[in-house]
């Protein structure tokens, strides 16, 4: 929230000024959150990404439920460097990836038992798509040379997310994060404002 | 449903053989309902296409509720030729727009009024992402000179749209179409071979 006051003092007024053009880069020139609400039309090269702390990924929110108010599908533009992937995870949500560069592979167990057991191996490649079936545990991983990058599509975000050490982790150890935001930063701050 | 039968009769084989060759050639060749279930992984370039009898659409469905099972979200390609687009219309599930290739418009009219009114219009173009509010009226126009290829995300399949003729045509005269199933005709055998 931006207060700007009137004042005759000439200190404030540079103060005032200068709070203004602080405001002004960080809308401009990629501060965390400088999306807040609905634009139409946004510019996928020009969203914030960062890597949440897991090395050699790139993750951009195309849409999503923090960031634009999304309630029913999220949409992420994520780049998987050559070696890195996702989590072991699963989760109750319909998700499909649209790989739009690149290739890798697909680890899907079918969770049938108490552990998600060993995963079946499925090549993915450019022009492809994946669909996850619901609560399967699965891996997406870079195990090509270039740069993997999905479009990936979850319903009912935020998405609650159980992840596993390895495939032979128990159901019942699985670590649990809900709500997983990926935009978390831009939600405490949005709440700070309230306050 | 395919069945085969043994039989010592020379013309009974023939037309079995001739019959199996018309089945490989209808799952290998472009029929229009030659995915059904859910493979994990699939080559976009191969999945069926139909205008579904609209003038300059080439529409693939990617994972749809008919040819995948999909009850969340569904998530087409389309492609638009210079002039063509989309009808004005409305909807009350969320969408998505990602743009591949090429450019157009957006016309999008904020629906207060009895009838949608003049809309606003929004350039859109490759990389860009357009997120439409819900029970907004909204065209997509290829208003540029080479394809416009999009990928379409909508939540709860099938979409129920409401139609219009011009942006002045009143709300109650819009027409409904629910369930609009891209894929109907592969609905329709499938329920054929439930009877």
């Amino acid at each position: 929230m931006i207060l700007l006051s009137v004042s005759s003092s000439p200190i404030a007024a540079v103060f005032s000024v200068a709070l203004l053009l602080i405001y002004l880069s960080e809308a401009t020139l990629g501060a965390p959150c400088p999306i807040n609400g609905l634009p139409i039309v946004r510019n996928i090269s020009e969203l914030p990404q960062d890597n949440y702390g897991r090395s050699g990924l790139s993750h951009m929110t195309v849409a999503g439920s923090v960031l634009h108010g999304m309630k029913e599908v999220e949409i992420w533009l994520q780049t998987f460097a050559p070696g890195s992937g996702t989590p072991i995870h699963r989760h109750s949500c319909e998700e499909v990836f649209v790989v739009l560069k690149g290739s890798g592979t697909l680890y899907l167990a079918e969770t049938h038992g108490s552990f998600p057991g060993k995963p079946i191996e499925f090549p993915v490649f450019a022009n492809s798509t994946i669909h996850i079936p619901i609560n399967d545990a699965h891996q997406v991983k870079n195990t090509g040379h270039e740069d993997l990058q999905v479009l990936v599509i979850i319903s009912r975000p935020p998405i609650k997310v159980f992840t596993y050490d390895d495939w032979f982790m128990p159901h019942t150890a699985a670590r649990l994060k809900f709500p997983y935001y990926w935009d978390e930063q831009c939600l405490q701050e949005s709440q700070k404002d309230e306050l």
